[in-house]
């Protein structure tokens, strides 16, 4: 049976597809799984998910910042911005302080640990970038992140 | 406190992020969160985001495909596909079959539930898609397109 032979292949060429290969959503989705997935290779032994570290670097370069703040900033649901800081705070990364000017929010901030943990990652997230983006030219990547920055314009 | 007045309003111009705008895997999960959360505001009354309709594209496409070879396909863990198709199940828009070939492993087939609601799906994904596409000329869509499937190429 060709059909189960493809199934079991799993390689979305040997499927049909459809029209998801044109939608924009599907295409951005896939892309986006792949650069997570090689981020998680080199920092599997760090324990560092891509969305833990932009929300580290946020709150430390912007301390005091709310969770809500945050997940509007990162575009995710509050609720799960919640679960992110939960595990940050977990491994002492995060620490959250009653807020100065709105007692129903935290103030976010880094502690000594998570400082040091940033510095350590910053350099490997710059490796791994760099590593992704040898796919393009300099050209193609200058024009790809001008078409994604449009992207993000949508419905604002 | 200008630093807290910036996180109220928790738009990502506002602020510092440091290299995070410069890191393809961030500038790529912000774009793809934007189109999510357009898809979804058109699917809401739905109630299908869009890995519902992508899975279900391909088990109609491909009936009989497995999970494993679902998850392979989409991009995600084997433990979050089989999420996905519990709540697709829960729905009776996917029904799981005894594998004819794996006694381990269920064939994927779409409910005729399911399939009449894939094809009142389809022209709304094929709306929205277009409505996002409109923040690009034609050129930059292609060149767009052809980018995404440069990064998709990454670790194979």
């Amino acid at each position: 049976m060709a059909g189960t032979a493809k199934s079991r292949k799993g390689n979305p060429e040997d499927l049909d597809q459809g029209l998801l290969p044109e939608l924009i959503g599907y295409q951005l989705r896939r892309a986006q799984f792949v650069v997570f997935s090689e981020f998680q290779k080199v920092m599997a032994d760090l324990e560092m998910t891509p969305g833990q570290y932009g929300v580290m670097t946020l709150i430390g370069r912007n301390p005091g910042l709310t969770q809500s703040a945050l997940a509007r900033a990162v575009g995710v649901e509050r609720s799960t911005m919640v679960a992110v800081i939960d595990g940050l705070e977990k491994n002492k990364f995060v620490e959250r302080r009653p807020s100065p000017v709105d007692r129903r929010s935290y103030a976010l901030v880094l502690t000594e640990t998570g400082e040091k943990k940033l510095a350590e990652l910053d350099p490997m997230v710059a490796l791994h970038d760099k590593e992704v983006s040898s796919v393009f030219t300099p050209e193609e990547k200058a024009t790809f992140m001008a078409l994604l920055e449009k992207v993000c314009t949508i419905g604002r």
